[in-house]
């Protein structure tokens, strides 16, 4: 069976499979906050809103110490539905890839040693004012993946924000990349009218319209982006300078690459996206039209599959729930092209640890 | 000519040295704030105690962009005697060697990516109540010593914060080794009989005597310490517990060697001290005197001489001003092991150095 799929510009994605193969990454993970992912409807995290602020702290601290110190609960939904970062954690352990995590803007600090550049929790873009700092963020992040960039031989990067995926429409819209109907959801039925007019009404909310800031994403994240956008694009800017970057997420990861490609294009040689299968199944959405508007760069993804799982909460991610987050289709590609496992011991090892993870409940 | 001379525990040394050749060292950079560096008289830094607040950020901004950013003027005394932070900034560069730093417990924030591991800047140790969530910031400065650890074959962990040899002698006579008239000083003139009243009140406020807090070692931070102690003991514990750590300061070493001793004493199996020549040949002070006492590590100097300098403000140097801080002498030791240059060469790069910087007067 396939343990990686190749999903976009295909010789590039082998090329780079096999020059990754047995090195050593680094595993980045940016947690932010935006008030858009409260907005009801938009996220499954959005479910209960007060609940956004705590999820990327208890998605880090759970991928290192196995449980949350911010919430008193386990990172599961009350059907069962697990954190995207149980396949992060798993993977990250299973091929021993340490993991920096980094305050892209954050309301509540994870328990854990995290990295400042600068950045403040974003608001409801509908405000048409969703992020602040993003140039002095980006010039700091870069000086981050610059020096990270002297520890390993690759990135792999990943997000954990509520309500990413609105954000990213609005940053691609303001750019004049087509999005609509075209970014991913945590959710099986993709809320796209209501994503679609939050970014109408933060465009309308600023004064501008679809593409008008093609050439400024700075200003584009400004308006209608989140805190993680500019933290994680810079570092894999500085980082990419010197080394291969795999953007590890969903079609978040198109607006990273529609911010990269603005600011340092040069850099996109040593860019791939990494992500599921999910996402790449996911007919509610096109990554690969999304990345294709911006440049051709290799799409690979973690060939998972949780459809044998004894566990209804784990077959939900083979319907559509969840899909990815946490970097959790890049620490899987990592995890099998340092170790030489497939992805069969992942699935494995995600399905032993769920279970160890509802013990604790 | 000497570059690196063995102070202490000579075949263990010797080894070290042998051992550290030609690896890839990680320099960390922890700095912090305490209200004791304001104290007139005490610290050099504290000749304008406003200015304290600034020098850690400073430094390190310094060390990375060669000047700093969060003040408008270079980090040179009205003298022109410069930070040690030149002695640094000049090896890291010259041996390709990074830096990671840690937020201990800042007032002011540097501009620059920084590690937050929880830690609030510290109160004036005559209260008896010098630093905040002491044992929190250990166990995460722990964990970031284990993810550092993966990355490097060696640690050099140094500081930046004004008083910090008071709050050592405070540390120390807590935990019952005689350090009065030892700790050393960032001038020529050593104030020990302001340092040890400082120190004095201190353990009045709290009710303690000397040596009470012999196996308290988070206690006698909290009392008479400072917050550059528990991340910079807790992230050399965690990254000892793996590979070799060298604790790359003067006499405020032998607190954090107090520290680890008490917390952790297996790691320094894996512990030495770098150090500069001005240290050990500090009259005014016995850092091997503090060692012995706690346990017979390694302590290391760069054989730096600034005796030749065209430069009135490097030479002070080798008259007692200074000596030591931002890790220097560590820095200058593993820019030598890493690279195999002598010390000549890094005192003719901080000579140029010291040229550039003056220029931006």
């Amino acid at each position: 069976m396939t343990n990686i799929i190749i999903y976009n510009n295909e010789s590039k994605a082998q090329w780079i499979v096999d020059e990754l193969k047995n090195k050593n990454p680094i595993f980045v993970c940016v947690i932010a906050n935006t008030e858009t992912g409260k907005i009801k409807g938009i996220s499954a995290a959005g479910q209960f809103p007060e609940v956004t602020d705590y999820t990327p702290p208890a998605d880090v601290e759970y991928v290192l110490f196995g449980k949350p110190s911010c919430i008193p609960f386990i990172p599961v939904t009350p059907e069962g539905i697990p954190t995207p970062a149980i396949i992060t954690k798993v993977s990250l352990s299973l091929a021993n890839i340490p993991m920096i995590v980094v305050d892209g803007g954050l309301k509540v600090k994870p328990a854990i040693p995290f990295i400042t550049i600068g950045g403040e929790p974003g608001n409801d873009i509908r405000t048409g004012r969703a992020a602040q700092n993003v140039a002095e963020v980006i010039k700091r992040a870069q000086i981050l993946g610059q020096t990270l960039s002297k520890f390993s031989d690759y990135l792999v990067i990943g997000e954990s924000i509520a309500g990413g995926t609105t954000t990213a429409l609005g940053v691609l819209s303001a750019m004049g990349i087509d999005a609509k109907n075209r970014v991913s959801s945590s959710m099986p039925n993709n809320p796209h009218d209501l994503k679609i007019k939050t970014v109408e009404e933060g465009m309308k909310s600023a004064g501008i319209n679809f593409g008008d800031l093609k050439d400024e994403a700075v200003k584009a994240i400004e308006i209608l982006g989140d805190p993680m956008l500019p933290a994680l694009s810079g570092t894999a800017i500085g980082f990419a300078e010197e080394k291969p970057v795999i953007l590890a997420g969903g079609t978040q990861m198109a607006a990273a690459l529609a911010v990269i490609n603005s600011l340092e294009p040069n850099v996109l040689e040593n860019v791939a996206i990494g992500t599921t299968k999910w996402i790449i199944q996911d007919k509610t959405a096109d990554l690969k039209g999304l990345v294709n508007q911006i440049k051709n760069i290799p799409v690979l993804a973690a060939n998972l599959d949780f459809s044998k799982s004894r566990f209804g909460g784990l077959k939900a991610y083979e319907n559509g729930a969840v899909k990815e987050g946490v970097g959790a289709g890049g620490a899987a590609i990592a995890a099998m092209l340092k170790t030489g496992i497939d992805s069969a011991e992942i699935n494995k090892a995600v399905e032993k640890e769920y279970e160890r993870l509802m013990s604790l409940k």
